[in-house]
């Protein structure tokens, strides 16, 4: 059970309703899951987070399926149950194979083993990674 | 300054040494940074280690630029200097390019916040996102 | 079901049930929530706990509302649900209005991000930002 | 150093040059901290960051030196340096005391206690802290 | 319900399987827990990490209670409930006392406190703490 | 720089200047670290910080040494630098060897790995490992 409401759509403030219509609009579908219907609760952050998801998430210098991968991996590491398991779906729904999760897993395991020894061990870090100063 | 010594190449254990020329041999490079002259201290992790991570950042499913990604997102949710700017540098040279950069931070921000507002809003997972039971 | 335990007032040790009565005279209320019921285990573990507890929450410099405001924050980002939904229930009982956790929600997920972007940048700290030495 | 160049007055795109110029203006002051210096690099990033912040930091029901409370108490909790300096100064600017420091630190710190202790024991959610389902 | 299913001995590939049976044979049980069984749907990634744990959690200079003594604490502050779980089981079956748990647990605590405390004051390092330079 | 001052002896309020000759006394030593030095900006913060980690990291049902160890995991995994510096140094002072460290540090890193794995998988609990329930 969540904080707040989980909102059917016979429950919106005309405001959230704007933005699930969007929501709809953009994604295809009809199906709007959990995390909007809670959000729609306040109207202004919800309207705030999608036009920000929209922006982030849609077509840019990164293929759609790599930023759902980096969202799955960033959700793993903050442990959010509800964000692996709604990002692992979008991701798959984008085509990730399994071999891909694997991999994907692979390494946040592997970076989360090696961050660790990084700091354990304060290791300098090399002059060859810092940004050369203007000359 | 690390916890342990940063081994220069003539203060290597053979076993390390061993270990440290293969890293030269698949890099195709002289260039050894901090991280792996460190654990040279320690001949027995520095292999487990570096075996796992060309096991796992080698050829696959997942493209070789794509996987720096997902190790520069990891290690800047886990709050690891050194392994930001050793796989930022990583990254670039394996053809990031700065709008790149731009949209990979803004996923991981992004990611951070709505895992934050679904942790804090405890929003229950859809049924939608759960694997079907076997039947 | 939790690794210790849940205590009924007829299971406390001595020790612990002078400190289970405290907690209800300070409070207030009969009601012992399960946090402090499985602490009750470990006598010395509850005592000091809540003792710093009491001390750390008391009244201040800090309103007692804004206190709570803060457990909670901090218990979204450490990701402990428990935290959260004792907390939250705390903060609606000490007057904390929905619009009031609408904003915290926000902070929290705005924090995060900014977090990140900055960490991810190695974002240099201003001098305006350091203490000044002494002359 | 940070991995993109702080941009000087006269380095900024036209696009970065209107956001800086409308944080001048909202802050009442020509103090532009390295945080947006950098993230200039990236109008687009720099432009939705402050256009969150500032909805999200602006008047509401949550007084503004609360709200600056909670943004460090998040940040201690990520770790990041920046904006611990960063919203410690500005937090002091708006009128936290030294008092009021002293009792943020204990609460985050006895917050992530706690959380641990919670997390450790995996204590079960009191029904009482659950909301109540529709009837 | 995990992301991949919880695979039963007679759907094991015959590279998992043979990982497995080394598991067996290695805990001296016919016992094989989720975590096995679920890493066992990509026999690459179970073979490496059982390789690795294998080797980690081994003999060694620290004492075999010891160890999984630091894989519960590591495993609280990551938030991990399964590992919290598991590794609490484990640490008692190589003879943890409840005062040694209690005694773990007021350690995750208590160095989360101050790990803030000290983060959120940005104490400087001690020059006694550093490594002495190579003279 | 901290955000409050390093104090020095001739600093100290009366209060802070009592809890620092209990900490001489207790660890037999004239050396006050910077964590203390800091923290004498608040007596009653410095007070109960320290009766807390005195009673903590006392005699009890695990050896000081292993009390130091699990400090120090801890605190690679918080990210904080000061914490893992000062433990390791308190850790080698109470006898640990550079094997143990090496261990450590494996265990560290390894237990974070499989802590992602856990959690990016979603692994179920095994019932095997949740407490009985009273009969």
């Amino acid at each position: 059970m969540s904080v707040w409401p989980v909102l059917a759509d016979d429950e919106l403030s005309p405001r959230s309703a704007a933005v699930i219509a969007d929501i709809k609009a953009v994604r295809n579908t009809d199906f709007i899951n959990n995390f909007w219907r809670v959000l729609a609760n306040d109207p202004a952050l919800l309207e705030r987070t999608w036009e920000s998801l929209k922006q982030v998430m849609g077509p840019g210098a990164i293929d759609p399926l790599t930023k759902e991968l980096l969202y799955v991996a960033v959700s793993i590491v903050n442990g959010c149950e509800y964000c692996i398991r709604s990002h692992t779906a979008a991701a798959r729904a984008k085509g990730m194979s399994e071999a891909q999760l694997s991999e994907l897993l692979a390494i946040v395991g592997m970076a989360s083993e090696t961050n660790r020894l990084a700091t354990g061990l304060q290791v300098p870090v090399d002059p060859e990674f810092l940004p050369k100063p203007a000359s």
